[in-house]
């Protein structure tokens, strides 16, 4: 499973404040301890910052890209932001995120074409919130024609099924689970993708929650999740599911997570 | 889920001195202990007792069945034990376990005729452990038809696709999850149920993998477990993978199970 690290994220205190105050030595850590353990991307998320944005990304990403081997998430809804990010990122970098929602495809496909980044397209339009996983796999179906149009390749794509809290709606854990499922058989070449933590939003011992979800979607199909990489226990649910599902040849990377985790 | 507790196992050393030294307390308390936390039987195997099988059943199960509501699980190989055991419990215990090996069958079908338990039935016969699901299910099916010829009702069957250790063979987990989906697709009445904690045998961090492949497993249609409900971490895992899958209205019962848990 691929795996985009969601520590950066300015909706955290302690980020808003890092990232505000300059605070190298804090950014380069969450990031770096992210990759090590077994990030594939490090989600950066500014939105927080306000004006601040462009500045602030213009700031952390060389500043990031010169201490780690992987890429970057850019996750900002704001159109200069995610340009002035996009062009200052080395190598291919993830936009986080595209929608079927009209405006956010009028800005962001421009840069699209200009810069290549892989995709992550959330499942709602201008309708909102999807209420069946047929409108979920049709906003999919829409989306990847569209960027496939644009030369975009089914691999760079990650199609986002939209968690939501099964705190306040009981099928919103099922109907995550079908909209997954019908969007890996019918668009079987382009990548699935979740946040898996919204499930559990409000409730209590939310991570007992997260873990048992992220089993459940990794079975149904799900290619990558953004989760807390150091949150040792998710990424043993992880690793355990893999390991079961026949995804780990030789259990390797389940017996090496267990040997690097603390206890 | 039915969970059935495995805690009063003769192949636990202090499970096996207490049953030899007729200790009434720690017996009877973890069975209550078991029914506490949500068991709805108690599995109680005496096979490690040898010539002492019949005599400790015949001492265990009144014993337990006065300070329990719920039924026995009656584990022995055994045909004289067993029937022992069948003969002295009252109401309607679950037999554990037939198989379709001829020996067992003819052992145990005029004890199943006689006293009407519910039945686990193993998926293997004489020709040893099945190597495909579909043979598996090719057992199941046979069973399940030699048990309707003798009035067994559908509800009253445990179909358990044997889980053997991922350690050994890596795609022992998916052979399980797929034999597993096969029975209940083909054969929807009746139940079925498996001990879960023998995919990770002789891997580290056991637990970490019982508690993910219940959830997988839970997804693909398993109705009974055979578990410790102690262990607080697979509970969890069971009521937040129910929750998330719609099978727990209102979330009561992880929200019983959040409060009554001490962490």
């Amino acid at each position: 499973m691929i795996i985009v690290g969601e520590r950066l994220n300015s909706s955290r205190r302690s980020v808003l404040e890092a990232l505000n105050c300059k605070d190298k030595k804090y950014v380069i850590d969450q990031a770096k301890k992210q990759e090590n353990a077994g990030a594939s991307y490090i989600d950066l998320n500014t939105a927080a910052l306000l004006d601040k944005e462009m500045q602030t990304l213009k700031w952390a990403i060389p500043l990031l890209q010169k201490e780690l081997r992987i890429p970057l998430s850019i996750d900002t809804p704001n159109p200069e932001a995610m340009e002035a990010g996009l062009k200052i990122h080395k190598g291919q970098a993830l936009l986080n995120s595209l929608s079927g929602e009209v405006n956010r495809i009028k800005t962001f496909l421009p840069l699209i074409k200009e810069f290549n980044p892989r995709i992550i397209v959330l499942c709602l339009d201008d309708e909102g919130l999807p209420e069946t996983s047929d409108k979920e796999l049709s906003i999919a179906r829409k989306m990847v024609n569209l960027l496939e149009k644009e030369g975009v390749e089914h691999k760079d794509i990650f199609i986002d099924p939209l968690v939501r809290p099964i705190g306040v709606d009981q099928r919103a854990g099922g109907l995550f689970l079908e909209a997954l499922e019908k969007i890996k058989k019918n668009l079987p070449s382009v990548n699935t993708i979740a946040g898996v933590s919204n499930v559990s939003f409000g409730l209590p011992r939310r991570k007992s929650l997260n873990r048992a979800f992220l089993v459940l979607s990794l079975q149904r199909g799900l290619d990558a999740a953004i989760l807390d990489p150091l949150d040792s226990d998710i990424l043993a649910a992880l690793r355990s599911a893999e390991a079961l599902l026949g995804k780990d040849p030789f259990l390797r990377d389940y017996l090496t997570f267990i040997r690097s985790s603390k206890r």
